[in-house]
């Protein structure tokens, strides 16, 4: 076990060792959380559909307003070199696009600020573990905490202001959920803590369009449930919607596709993960090795 | 000038340039903003009502469920080794609780994290230059951006979460205002980028009272209106009735009470600062420097 092995960063040109890898506290990156970011997996020593990661990274900077002086090629040479680094086969992979510090002392505007990029690898994460992922995940829909809205923060650009997330996580985790999803203000179900959802009854896939980040994994759910003759769907998904359908499942770069086994009191299929759940997540899985997606790391 | 002229920090337990304070890129601190944090002004070499400041991070740390294993003696000793290794007699003081990460690797429960706790001081940052605050500031009241609201992110408990701030910013700073107010979903105003906000109107002052933080300089404020024979409400403020107030003014740890002389379009007291606002803003720099409200800094 080599100090690279628990993962790599890139910080100023520089490849480090994960434990290496700072920020300084008075960064608006942290100060304002005043940062954009994007994660793409590795699997089997490929990345899985690095373009449109890399094109969503670029338009949250750009949303961002922030300018990193770094090209999609750099950015790309960048994670190669992390991940390479750190021989990990299997790997999370984050890019991150930070605001800096005013470059007048004393200045509060962010058009004056040395914004800068870094990314890092660590071994793979997943938001619910394989083997509970396998049987199907037990999830909590938040009664106390709803959704940063759209009009307050940009769900659109991938952000960590996962405040909501994380006080509607302990509410799940106090109860004995894996994990929680949280409602609008309107009464539609949203996202969780690094994933979208999507519900499923006869032939059609919804999945809620607002609110939420599109992720690509949601991107890759949509493409895989057409190929299964499900029509798909982006639109407001209403709780109660949610609560009559037959299957539920979560995607997210930090495990594919997720069967969900049951919401709060609700069970769906005998508290098991649903059949078209299971076949879309082995086509994720299948999907991830396909030549057509990857991009292999130059170990 | 020495290394710690710029400012210094308290990172587990040893003292350091502020230059070399950081912290890790993978903390959850950073990748989901889970991180309270107050901040105390040092003016004329003493502390400004630290047992307040002290008092209400317990109370955001005890809320966010961490517990970072310091005592507030222990708080109190870190903050005043910095400030006096510094040098800075006028500083601004940060007092962090971090998540940490994971004890289990590949946990994604924050119960399960490393808190920990670093504290930072600089030269004295104010929200607004004291030259413009002096004459009255012109700030901007957003249109395209709502607060944050308080079933999303709890806005007493003090924290990152400020990209709603920072559009807000660059939407005020783009038509050439100094600083933004953010309304909430419900036509109300609330608070801005680092402040609170006081409408006059007759013998009575007005600052809002939910989806903002309760700040110190606010409690200040509100004590100095009554000693002023203002009558002081704590209550929704309608946008509606905050343009129709004989003076605004904003309160900040980060430079007092700041006149307001412009609220987009609407002109206050004939574009200068307002008498009372003026009168305030004197007798908060008094009381800055009153023995009773002042810890000393014993460089
Ligand atoms: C809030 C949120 N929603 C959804 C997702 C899923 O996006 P993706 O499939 O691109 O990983 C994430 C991923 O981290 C997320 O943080
Ligand atoms: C969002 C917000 N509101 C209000 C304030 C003012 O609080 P205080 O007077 O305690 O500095 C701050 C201070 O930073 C703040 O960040």
């Amino acid at each position: 076990m080599n100090e690279f092995s628990q993962g790599a960063a890139w910080i100023k040109g520089q490849v480090v060792p994960i434990a290496e890898a700072t920020i300084g506290v008075t960064d608006w990156a942290v100060t304002h959380s005043d940062v954009t970011y994007d994660v793409v997996p590795v699997r089997n020593g490929g990345f899985f559909r690095l373009g449109d990661y890399l094109d969503r990274f670029e338009a949250s900077i750009s949303a961002c307003r922030m300018n990193i002086g770094m090209s999609q090629a750099q950015i790309s040479n960048a994670l190669q070199a992390i991940v390479a680094r750190s021989g990990l086969r299997h790997a999370y992979c984050a890019m991150v696009a930070a605001r800096g510090t005013p470059l007048t002392p004393g200045s509060r505007d962010p058009r004056d600020c040395d914004n800068h990029f870094y990314a890092w690898c660590v071994p793979y994460i997943h938001v619910v573990k394989p083997e509970i992922a396998n049987q199907g995940v037990k999830i909590w829909l938040s009664e106390d905490v709803r959704r940063i809205p759209p009009d307050s923060v940009n769900p659109l650009v991938k952000n960590y202001h996962w405040g909501d997330f994380t006080a509607g996580l302990f509410e799940a985790k106090d109860r004995g959920f894996e994990t929680v999803i949280l409602p609008d203000h309107a009464g539609n179900v949203t996202e969780g803590p690094g994933f979208n959802l999507f519900s499923i009854k006869g032939k059609s896939a919804v999945t809620p369009d607002t609110s939420v980040l599109h992720g690509i994994t949601r991107r890759t759910a949509l493409e895989l449930c057409r190929e299964a003759g499900f029509e798909t769907t982006e639109r407001d998904l209403p709780i109660d919607e949610l609560m009559e359908a037959d299957e539920v499942f979560l995607t997210s770069s930090g495990g594919g596709i997720i069967p969900v086994s049951q919401i709060g009191e609700r069970v769906f299929s005998n508290g098991h993960a649903g059949p078209a759940s299971i076949r879309l997540r082995q086509r994720y899985f299948e999907l991830m090795d396909d030549p057509a997606y990857r991009t292999d790391v130059a170990y």
